[in-house]
């Protein structure tokens, strides 16, 4: 299996319980997570060799961090405890017609204030395979950009493949400035995650990648990939492809282009119990089925059922092993096993 | 905005987790609410000044539920300490083919025991624009009705606009009584509120005002709607269409006639957290158009959408603002706000 | 109403809240249950006369389980207190495209390890009119295997029906070994619950019972049911038929051969609260069907109704009524009962 | 073992979690108890046979009572279901200086509704040995309190011993109230268990039973036992001694006079979990001592140390084994039993 | 009654459950409140018109804070909407030996960013009694600091007493730091509430005020309070007397000089349910007894019992009513209300 | 700080919220644990490289056994998947009079089932310093104990300091049986863990090491550890001085021989929130101490405090710091660390 490093910010989620308003709120759910966080805990149940790298504050909700990462085996011996706070947001889980909601907290956070020089990559990336990134990492404050750059130059330094999830929020940054802030970045990676609809992404390539429902194929997303393919020099593109029809019900496939052909899996209908972290199940999905030698078409099968069961676990983290994922990509499905 | 009075009961509702039965339990819920006053919270959270006014008894529970509301910002000053218990019902929330079931354990409460000449309504509908109730008030006793009467006649004196939910419940009292127990109070409606397939409003009007589904439109609920206006003398009326796959899934739509044409909203899929107060979102919405002075497709509009997000929302107040309830009505739809 | 004795093991059934994983999981929900047991309390809500007998360790956990049982008006008395340990399982209930997941942790349970001569069947028997176990005990030890026949043939001796419920274990044991057991237990069996596809009665009949869901009906189901009435000499057959679309939603019907003709329910959309425990309700709804002399239309039609309510309900008991079951049955459906 | 009858109102009992204000709980403990409940449940967990006479009414609550009552081995077969509301109440469980709190529900209870000739006492009393109630089922209604001396003249026309807890209660009637009504029903009751501050029992004695802490001894309580017995005609009185220290530190001792002789218990120190029912723990010691046959000082001790682990265990049941009372009354103590 | 306006930073507070470590806990329980707000809620349970000022976010959570203090009759209506977020802090429980434990994350509060000539104070203060303030909201900011001073020059022209609660807390500033800050404002202040171990009250005084348990009374605080009424012109004093022999048990007493003599109360022993905001229940028990008109005894007394029930209740507020503190003040004590 | 290696069962702890019994409980609280394992977790809080070494089922159990030890930061890389399931007991947590309770499920467990030759002790012992196990893994089985002597030789051999505690158990064998077999592996130990009353111990010295309360003190037990010198060749010996005076309050002391003097430490009052793995902090302390080359007496002082603390929070594991223990060691006692 493979060894990888991701490299972003762990948040403590405050999430109201029985889709309850926060304004009804008696108790709130505690989970730690952060994309790239979840990506690495995933990579671990799929049994890579997974390192986080992050910063924590020194007191008992940094260190609270790092215990519920690693009890799910990934390496958080190269977290900094640094900085005055750990970043936070609360969550409310929608359902039906009613949207998830989030109001963040995350101002100031040690991640946020995490400078270039700080970490050793050069250590880190010491025998490793993979490095992957997001876009929110670059997002939250510049000298956090600055080391996402100083990080992929690392790598590939090191020769370990770079993959990025683009994961744009608008509450972070506008497309604009998200589009300046990672265009020099995305020059050093190799595999690309996204979605059609992300406008940094698109407004890095200078075309739009959403395409009705209706008109959807591999072959459809063929020209969006190229465009990305020729302008950012990716090796590998992934694209994740979602319909809202409730806050408890969405569809999912993934769009997988291996350097050589398009491959789109089939479309899951998902009931969902917890929805943040479903594209990092994805993301995940995809490391694995290039680490593991997949062609292009089980790869993208393995992603979108991997992003399909992440929307059916409680909290960010997707705790499903290989064999689960392929139960669910095949017909296998859902009765009981017992 | 406007300027808000309801009046009714206040129950404690105390709900079985998990949708278990009554014989599993261990743990009840606790919710405080009542049709009119889910009303006058969820007017609150449209931004009116709303003033909810019921009678509760002089003990710890009594004023758990004057707490329970205010913590909304509906003005409980003129609620009556008075009588000798707050009535009460247990809920178990169905799933799927199980109805919801509801114990009450209502007689002899406090707003039962409430007569004429307790309340100031002189007082309370100083500067005040709106007045609504239920026929459930009117159910309840005699005397709660004697007192719905006194309300009505005092508001319509006092220059207000009133207006009614006919909310029929076949457990507290048969067609018939409904209809003669009504037939006078609802002279002094402006504004009516119903469902076509509520036996005390079919009784006064002389029509059956269920449509099929195929056969639904705005139009189609123009002769029920005109009766009405004719018959009863309304201003205005608005319908409640709801149909039931199950106890988890709904579709539900409004009709509104304002005075001039019908309106009919889309129809809404609902996958339910908590029907109970699906109704009052509606009548709040109707409320809120009115004195918000939208066109009647947008009445109509805002009302549906927030009659369905009720049901997503633990608890019998809806919870939510004018923004998210315009935000269900288009089509934006339900993707995490974050 | 009748007067039932069901015969098998009782578990203590460990599930975690939310559908955690068993790795998140902070606290388990405690259910004591078993097939057999789940049928007599069913039958015990529907008004019967029920006994279970089984074994328990002479423990708190073995009495906490009989405590359970006996809650809902099941005649434990006969409940022997012997052997070592009350076996186990933990349940993850599944969401969407996610499995619900048993780890069983069963063996040497008391129940495993009860021995021909240790229950006084005459005396159980005395008075009753029925008998039934599953193949789930013939599963568990060749001693219990030996148990359930003494049983089946001191209940023909004393002139009662008897019934059993195939329920098919992969993880107890192999279609061959299940065929080789059970092949001389179901001689004394009058009438047999199982599904179409259940290995063990497909060996035994020599015939695959599984009918793709376009071409289900009544008829289509008569030729495996007439070679089950040939080859084992059954004078009642009853079936399940379940789709499986995702761990929240299935389908489910039933078809019951009254031993003239053969009948099939409607097909039931079920959203699943708890899966456990579904199979059961529908053989106490047959079990009930006959008892009540309702017509084969009638018996299928409850039994499906039956089924569809228990996967309604927390844990692995059907705790509804014949009147909640028939409303179900017919179109009266979900409305709130208030 | 003994064949023991007790006959008195079961109540709904919602008390807040954690210590918690009713104005602050959002969720409510559900508890079924009531005084002469609980003695039945104390005596069946001693290995008698104990039957419960009540009235619920015939809904869910109701039967939930009675699932409550008989899952732990208590008959409750002769419940009647009639009339129209289940008592309740709520309970603050206090802490330190701050008192527990009750308010009570309980009028127009299905229990104070039953009337003389309701109840077949002598099909229940046959072959039964020992029949029980409380000062509190004499207090809840005029027709309740006729039920009681029905049941005390059946009981001892058919040989049974009877026995009587005062259990004065402000909040149901006053001392005088109680005197008058009591005074002739207490003339069937063979034991008598009270408080030397039960004002009833002082009434009716014309004596004050309260002795300083400093004072107190077997001989010190001898006057006021023996005015009792001549006055009241008693066989065997016990009195209970409880001092408390805050909500959550009481003291408890015994007194008990078998017809020959006064013994005292040790005192316990208690840190509370939960009070109520902890004299129900103290009478069920009393009756099995009897029963069993120990000697005064045996009984008593027995008795004491049931009534300070009744303190200790959440709920009204008192759910200890005769061997875990017979630990506690000893030096055996508290260490884990591993 | 009094009309009392308080102002200070109401904060989020998470809490882990069961004493738990914050790096065990999967659920926080969630309470607003905040030493200023806390008074403010306990005079409103005592029946005196009470405002809070002060300022929380345009978010979901400030709103929520809003809520949770209006609940309990607290007028809300003055609170700004304003800055970037609520100050919070975690809090773990401690027992036994083990200390409670708070991590602070209240940097860049909405209260904390508060600005002179934000708040009307000559609007507020129209028609009010008192005015409430702490050390803790001078510490939090320069700013904050500024605002208060204002807001009591502001009391004091409109002829409102003035009472300030030192409340030293060393993670906020050192004792020099409070001492210069302190100095000028407290020169309003009339009635001074603090600890004779608080470092800034000592400082400004220039006298230890911290007497060994064996010489307390209310003659050995004399000197100590003349200091201060001498060196800071207060007209009225009240110390708080607190030993702590473990998480779970402290021993606490209060001292009282009305301006003309010196009182002491009882020392209560508590058994701690939640001790945060037991010093606010202590600071609102001196108010109540100084606008009911108490003599000194009586008002100190009041005040160490509010004190003392304000520590067995979950949560900063003390819920009690006027007459539960009086039943606690005198030695009716903790039996059950019932 | 040191590298330490400890070896032995962990056990799924199930036990019931609110000092429930397990007849009443619908929920257990999980935790995972076993005496060893709680001795390296505390350890790894203190700063120490701990290792674990146990032997866990290949399931989902299994797993989450290895999870819950890992988030606090032990080595778990060295535990055995193996054997058939993973040992469980449930607990009772008692309060009051009424003691704690344990219903063990451990028979058959991949524990008990390890055998020699099964774990690389050279490789695992490879650079460690200090190698722990107790009485408790010789108990479990003969293979188990095999496997303890089989470590405790190689560490020997090592050249690492071995450590037992004796943690004698009644459920899992006689005390002659324990003598049998500890016998010669304690030949192998350096540091000797125990209680005065640990019946193993005082067989194998020959003398009780018991001392009643007031005859406490260093030298009225150095007869006691001088024999167990002498006759079992340890170098330092540890002694754990528990009185019971209720489930809710114990006191505890240590005594330590550091090969020159003993010394004792002061008697800490305990309110006990789970007293499980109480002994295994002691251990912990006894460990650090010596590892961070403390003197006698403040090693002891640590060990105690250490003790104290681990019995005030909520599962096996001693969650502190050694800045926490210290404070707890001193006087600076439990006052809210805000």
């Amino acid at each position: 299996m493979g060894r990888v490093v991701t490299f972003g910010e762990i948040l403590l989620r405050l999430s109201t319980p029985r889709h309850e308003r926060i304004s009804q709120a008696r108790q709130f759910d505690i989970i730690y997570g952060g994309t790239e966080c979840n990506v690495a805990v995933s990579l671990a149940q799929f049994g890579h060799d997974a390192t986080y790298v992050s910063a924590v504050p020194a007191n008992d909700l940094g260190q609270a961090a790092i215990n519920y990462v690693r009890q799910f085996g990934v390496d958080t011996g190269s977290i900094l405890r640094q900085g005055r706070r750990l970043g936070a947001y609360f969550l409310e889980i929608g359902a039906g017609g009613r949207a998830s909601k989030v109001v963040y907290d995350r101002a100031d956070s040690s991640a946020s204030e995490i400078k270039p020089g700080m970490i050793d990559w050069v250590r880190i990336f010491q025998g490793k395979d993979w490095f992957h990134f997001s876009g929110i990492t670059c997002a939250i404050s510049a000298s956090a950009a600055s080391v996402v750059e100083e990080a992929a130059v690392a790598a590939k330094k090191a020769g370990l493949t770079v993959s990025c999830d683009f994961n744009y929020r608008a509450t972070l940054w506008s497309a604009e400035k998200g589009r300046q802030v990672m265009g020099p970045i995305v020059r050093n990676v190799d595999v690309a995650i996204g979605s059609g609809r992300d406008p940094v992404l698109q407004g890095l390539i200078g075309m739009d990648g959403n395409i009705p429902a209706p008109k959807r194929s591999a072959e459809a997303y063929r020209p969006f990939i190229e465009a990305a393919v020729q302008k950012l020099g990716f090796k590998k593109v992934a694209l994740t492809v979602r319909d809202i029809y409730s806050s408890s019900r969405n569809t999912y496939a993934g769009v997988y282009y291996d350097g050589q052909g398009v491959a789109m899996s089939r479309t899951h209908d998902i009931d969902i119990v917890d929805r943040v972290g479903g594209g990092d199940g994805f993301t995940a999905g995809i490391v694995h089925g290039i680490l593991a030698g997949f062609d292009r078409q089980h790869t993208v099968d393995f992603a979108a059922a991997a992003a399909a069961l992440a929307h059916t676990i409680h909290g960010d983290f997707n705790l499903v092993s290989v064999d689960e994922v392929e139960a669910a990509a095949g017909s296998a499905g859902a009765d009981v096993r017992r």
